[in-house]
């Protein structure tokens, strides 16, 4: 195997260069057109897929090595990043060490590195939500393969990667409610349609239609634009824009968004 | 001066038997009849006090080193700690570093020891709400003292601690939306006035007495009881008691409690 190619190239360096026992993970939400997909990786000769993660070098912030690591895996830039929980099970890993030593020996890792990998790790954990139709993932040529999997339909993670897509939606779902969610992830004018659409995909279920409108409405959050949108036909809806100044003060408030 | 009452006694032990990088914080507000207060531990030599905190045990889960450290350092049992963030800038301790070497030398601390101490540490930051009426702090050695402060009259505190009491603070006013966090720091009858002074409390503001009733009767979440709470004179407050059931499924419902 090409070390260039390897997923643990420069491994030798990672005991001198990078802070033992703590690592970072991204859980990359991606929202279109009513679907909603995360982001995982492949390491070639590792029996599942996993979130993009890696280490902290020893002079970075860990939310920078977060940002890093996200760019170098994926080729995603400028996502804004939410640190949401961080995972400290002293046997976490465990179950994962018989793989990775395997996978470590035949891709001739020195035995200080593979002592320095195998060693306990706590994770500290990020999620962002993105608009994936606009996300150009970065043909690299560190891990094996970075794609977007269906919520609905997403292959089993290695160590507790599941756990962690699993808490990142629930609060996801918790700050829906807190703050403005949906500002990058649709257009500036929207119909409310689309913006129930959004909802219902972070929230996972249907939501009552007059309800969900009479709720925004009432708060004065989302402002009706004397536009339409033209998708042919009779049916032209029309375009809201979201009321920034409004919507920020209702959540300094206090005022949930209870849909 | 002593090495058995003194803060770094065993300390020669830490690089040995804790991960390194790796320390927990604690921040417990402790509610009592309108009042918040946050429990700070003082360490003889460092010029100002602290978070209640500590180290990771190479085989300890980080929330149980969480619970473990707080014990030992204040006597506090059986609360429930809520992780709520990370604490991860590469320079968050260096303003520390000159006061910390000075008391480690002071203290005939072994130059190993040292340089774990004085390494770079992350840490996993914790909260607790009590009722602090009915804490006894443990007189322990390891720490100065540790005492209850006001909230509004606080000391500064060491490294970034000032801004994770910030940060949970915060957190906490947002998290009353979503959790039942009045449960365990009201008795299980409660007047009115009571539950609204506790979430004035917490949320630091007057609330509208009307409208705080009418929404948490409109939720169904309290319950009005065939009871009064005697206090001497003409009015006796009606008693009321939470009604888990309601509150869970409003939870769960994702009707937030927008007071």
């Amino acid at each position: 195997m090409n070390a260039k190619t390897s997923y643990f190239s420069g491994s030798a360096q990672l005991p001198k260069n990078c802070l033992s026992h703590v690592s970072v993970d991204c859980i990359i939400l991606g929202y279109h057109d009513k679907q909603m997909k995360i982001l995982c990786t492949e390491i070639k000769g590792m029996p599942r897929p996993k979130l993009p993660g890696g280490f902290v070098e020893k002079k970075e912030n860990v939310d920078d090595a977060a940002y890093r690591v996200l760019e170098e895996r994926t080729g995603l830039k400028g996502v804004f990043l939410k640190q949401f929980k961080t995972y400290g099970n002293a046997n976490r890993t465990a179950e994962q060490t018989a793989n990775m030593k395997h996978l470590l020996k035949k891709q001739n890792v020195n035995a200080a590195a593979m002592n320095w990998i195998l060693d306990r790790f706590i994770s500290v954990a990020y999620y962002a939500l993105t608009e994936f139709s606009k996300v150009t993932l970065k043909d690299n040529f560190i891990d094996g393969e970075s794609r977007w999997y269906d919520i609905h339909n997403m292959p089993p993670l290695i160590i507790d990667h599941e756990d962690m897509v699993r808490d990142a939606l629930k609060i996801l779902r918790l700050q829906i409610h807190n703050e403005p969610i949906g500002y990058n992830l649709l257009p500036s004018k929207f119909t409310l349609p689309e913006l129930q659409a959004l909802y219902e995909a972070i929230l996972d279920k249907k939501l009552d239609q007059r309800n969900f409108t009479k709720k925004l409405m009432s708060l004065n959050i989302i402002k009706k634009l004397n536009e339409k949108k033209h998708i042919g036909g009779h049916r032209s809806p029309t375009l809201y824009k979201f009321n920034k100044r409004n919507y920020d003060k209702a959540l300094k408030d206090g005022v949930a968004l209870a849909l």
